[in-house]
């Protein structure tokens, strides 16, 4: 087997904000870019660094030594590789198959098993870090299928992240994935609440934080999303709406397990009910708004020494 | 005002392990240290260093320049300060209290206008850092009440802790202390889920951690916690017991504000089940007792390709 080097030919689907940074890398680092995303306006800038248009997934699979996908929900994953003349119908045998797309463990399974059938090897590679991640070639990226495919998309995953970890058998990219999103999302839920006690109490929420960004309850989020929340910043790093995707994703995923994750099932109302009144295109830390709603409806008591 | 300094007479009360610790720096900080503690003969070995014994907290507080608490429960804070015989009653004019208990914000108010109108100063002062952090005096102390009194009690706080953090009046203290147990209750929550989920899908946890710990659902539970929880290690850092009364005190008071906090309710929620079924010395990455009960009922399914 031959380990994937400059040169060759990569297809990538799905040129949103993180699919057009990777494949950037990827053309930056050699490789031939044959590309075919959903609005081909959106290609145009990296068609103007010479990357080459494709009309389906599948003529891009055609062609191509290597093919990527970064699409949308599992729903797209599945018609872009299962579909009449998609990715595995159309790739020549040896062609490796890599999703990056965040999509179901139980999906990737079938999509292996239909690969390999016709002489294709897959990966799951679903990766964290946003868009900020994408861009700096910063992912953390979880991969599930065989060892060898792994080793041979290597020289790919280098040009795009930097904490690579072969996870096991196909769909444990996904499952490391689904863990990753579940510990996010109970621990959103904590950050938002100790906010909103810290303001409602009438506490310096800032002041608050020096006493516990440190210790034992600080996390990534309580230190990088804290902040905005307490600036009224709830721009998007990561969408609401794609965080309900992966969180119905693990739901689904930890039912077919036979789990009941009571945390996980109350991030995901949470979300919904933020979604549901708008918030669907704010940023994670945009669940404190929903929070913020309590300080409206009770305004905050006077305190007083004998309170 | 005079800050506090070597050779004054600080009062103790309560050396368990988070007091007798503390005290212990403050006799090897040059204080005179009068003790009092529920059970005598875990004072011994403190009396042995130099410590002098009185057998109630008043008689303590009626030789001190100062008077620490470390005690169990806010109705132990309200009987040692506002008992007949008690604290408040017992120390002289000038008197500086310290109570570092966690405790209920609204009794430290409650303890402070009494202390007032006797001429006491008062600070509510709960830590952060558990046994580990008081060995080292590396706790992290949430002061409230008068600045002028945090100044006073400084050259204390220094020799007991390093991330001090005065928050504002009466109560902030503790208030700030209900934030911390709010972000971790939510946070614990999401590690045993994130854990649990790795275990039932068939895949390795610590390469799992491999690939979350450093991102964006990064924590110090997910650090620090889980790498026992993987070990079976359930030893207590902080007991169940304990965060169980905490995560009541931060009920209450959130009640008290009429503020809804569904995470923190489950945490509570959670945490009662495990102590009700015998897990209330466990620490608190013990709440993963509770949920691995579920690899149990429902054994891991067969990973095949084609599940």
């Amino acid at each position: 087997m031959e380990l994937m080097h400059a040169g060759q030919t990569v297809g990538f689907i799905g040129l949103g904000v993180m699919g057009a940074s990777m494949a950037g890398h990827l053309l930056a680092g050699g490789y031939r870019l044959i590309v075919h995303t959903r609005t081909k306006a959106k290609a145009q800038p990296l068609l103007a660094r010479g990357m080459t248009w494709r009309d389906t997934p599948g003529d891009v699979a055609a062609e191509a030594d290597a093919v990527i996908t970064m699409v949308g929900y599992p729903s797209d994953v599945e018609s872009v590789y299962l579909g009449s003349q998609g990715i595995v119908q159309r790739a020549r045998p040896g062609t490796l198959l890599i999703d990056m797309t965040t999509s179901s463990p139980a999906l990737a399974r079938r999509i292996a098993a239909q690969a390999m059938a016709r002489g294709l090897s897959t990966l799951d590679a679903p990766v964290s870090g946003g868009d900020v991640g994408a861009r700096e070639a910063k992912l953390s990226i979880m991969v599930g299928g065989e060892p060898a495919a792994f080793d041979r998309a290597m020289p790919l995953f280098q040009l795009m992240g930097r904490n690579i970890v072969h996870q096991g058998d196909a769909g444990t990219g996904q499952h490391a994935k689904m863990c990753n999103q579940i510990a996010i999302a109970a621990g959103m839920i904590g950050v938002c609440e100790a906010m909103l006690y810290a303001k409602k109490s009438g506490l310096n929420p800032q002041t608050v934080l020096q006493s516990i960004s440190a210790g034992a309850a600080g996390s990534w989020s309580l230190s990088n999303l804290a902040p905005r929340i307490l600036q009224g910043d709830f721009s998007p790093g990561f969408y609401v709406k794609h965080f309900i995707k992966d969180m119905g994703i693990a739901l689904d995923s930890a039912a077919e397990m036979g789990l009941d994750l009571p945390g996980l099932k109350l991030a995901h109302q949470l979300y919904d009910r933020l979604a549901a009144s708008g918030g669907e295109n704010l940023g994670t830390q945009g669940l404190f708004t929903l929070y913020a709603r309590q300080l409206e409806l009770h305004p905050n008591p006077t305190q007083t020494p004998a309170g």
